[in-house]
């Protein structure tokens, strides 16, 4: 602590991600990372880029990857804001629609960064508790809010709002700033990134740290209304300049246009999942129906953090949130089948003990 | 404009980097990038990273790249922190020391981002003249304020002050906390670095766009007391847990190792600096005494941003800040010998007309 600090960082209880550990010693499955490597063709674009341009600055608003993004589903690359991960993407959208006077609502199992950005701009929140079966029920949410948050599917339950029923409720709440954080969307679900161009309300965030393999470079994507884009934008500029770095702007672009190797590969995570989602509910686990690259479990008998560090001593890295009703749970990722293979084998032997 | 900004984020005046040609027609001397390119050892290990690796998140908090700069400077790794690029480290400094309570004071004429900052974080700021000879005199500083920043040295004058009065000062003012943003000082000044092991009321900023040759990669650090550090670190853990990719964090590593390709073209472009400020002088240009990658002139006669369009009429970018007492002068960076021979030859022109 320093007597510099100014009240604010006093204050702060900052994100606490999910273990990086140094040795690759162990099956990773704490931070729903992608087994699979990225694209080969954003590798070669990488490869062969010309690496003398790192002298220069990257294009301050990433051009070149709004312009995939905004190709890739169809819309102008003025609905799109590219950031240095969604995890930054989110906060500038934190700063720029809501503060002091203005509450956020978000449910009160979701991801967990969200009351930390509230924290950090002394942003008020209300947390609405999930139904008893983990759903998100959009009913539940009181209309005296500026706007929602969730992340559908959401974290760490895997459970899925289908578009139209958050249509409905564009509708319905049309002064409502409803953001839906799509960073599972992709394993199973359907973006709302289609309902842009018709609710100035709806902006839809999505990153290329899940379904495109390149969390190592630091990749988020905002879509919606151009107005609420370039909100986004005005606060950007007043923080960083040139967040998206020039080999990520490279090789996100390169990603997001190869529909081919996406869809194989995100295939390949559903079909895994989908696979172990049964053989754990026929070893007798409380398995919710993920539709994101976890699964999240409960093992009966077995209290969550115990679960976690008897993996762990397996070799085996998964996550639990030691917290209210989902203390039990585990959220595994999905790793290749034969990962996979060896967390199924890692339970039985914790629950035969 | 969306009825879902934040008034904040109606109040804002975003900083306006300069401009990013997207066709390479013209000599760049406009955003003091560097004109050779980076590290042929950072390139290497680029080329030979294992691009699988992507797929995971980068270390957190740039281990790696902390170890280097700490091994560089022989300091404790607890006394640096990486960012997204000097602009992202500063406004988490900014966020991380000042609110609403707590002043911040700074020359007139610096670094335009630091009042952004200032307006997005709501500090109040003050702005200290620079004397008639565009110094900063440090004695001019209020004792009521919280904080000081300043280039060392100063944009866009290139003016520069020793690290023995900075120290004077530190002594002398032991309760302000003095931020020193060293974009500039590999062009020979001296860092003042060696001093954060003495003085807990010093942070030093620095940048891997200029001198390293990777505006590209986006990498900043602060040099700072282990508290001051931690203060950063809280707000990056509030605002985006892993700012630095893994390639950036790599490259800008092997960068930082690589002494003699440093030493080489900083020396090349000190030497460039010198020869074509004595030209600018011999035909008669006011030139300060720049110890940055740039230098900053007046052409007599010639209104600073007519001289500006002229030049790029000619191919030439340089940039022009339309305001006080320096809206006649202009900041050409250091090109090679051949673009600075150019520009040279440019001037002549614009001043026979």
């Amino acid at each position: 602590m320093s007597r510099f600090w100014s009240l604010k960082t006093h204050s702060l209880t900052p994100y606490v991600p999910g273990e990086q550990p140094k040795e690759g010693v162990y099956i990773k499955l704490n931070t729903n990372e992608n087994p699979y490597p990225p694209s080969p063709k954003a590798v070669e674009k990488i490869r062969n880029m010309d690496f003398t341009s790192l002298r220069l600055y990257p294009d301050p608003d990433g051009e070149l990857l709004k312009k995939a993004v905004s190709d890739y589903y169809n819309i102008s690359d003025k609905e799109v804001f590219v950031g240095n991960g969604s995890d930054e993407v989110l906060a500038l959208v934190f700063k720029a629609f809501f503060d002091e006077k203005a509450t956020i609502a978000f449910p009160d199992i979701t991801y967990s960064f969200y009351p930390v950005y509230c924290n950090l701009f002394e942003i008020p929140f209300l947390q609405i508790p999930l139904r008893e079966d983990l759903s998100i029920d959009l009913n539940d949410y009181p209309t005296d809010v500026k706007g929602i948050i969730f992340a559908n599917p959401n974290a760490p339950t895997g459970l899925y709002i289908e578009p139209r029923k958050i249509e409905e409720f564009l509708k319905l709440r049309s002064d409502t700033l409803v953001i839906v954080d799509e960073a599972y969307v992709d394993f199973g679900g359907k973006s709302c990134v289609d309902l842009v161009s018709r609710y100035d309300n709806l902006l839809v965030v999505q990153t290329f740290s899940k379904s495109r393999s390149l969390a190592g470079l630091r990749i988020g994507v905002a879509v919606g209304n151009s107005a609420l884009i370039e909100g986004i934008k005005r606060v950007k500029d007043s923080f960083n300049s040139y967040p998206v770095d020039k080999i990520a702007q490279l090789a996100g672009a390169a990603a997001i246009q190869d529909k081919e190797y996406f869809e194989t590969v995100r295939n390949k995570i559903i079909e895994t999942r989908e696979k172990t989602k049964n053989i754990f509910r026929e070893m007798g686990l409380i398995v919710t129906d993920s539709k994101a690259n976890f699964l999240f479990v409960k093992i009966p008998g077995i209290p969550g953090p115990r679960a976690m560090e008897k993996l762990r001593q397996q070799g085996i890295l998964v996550r639990n949130f030691n917290t209210g009703r989902i203390s039990d749970y585990l959220r595994i990722t999905i790793g290749t089948d034969e990962e996979m293979a060896k967390v199924v084998e890692s339970i039985k032997v914790i629950m035969a003990e």
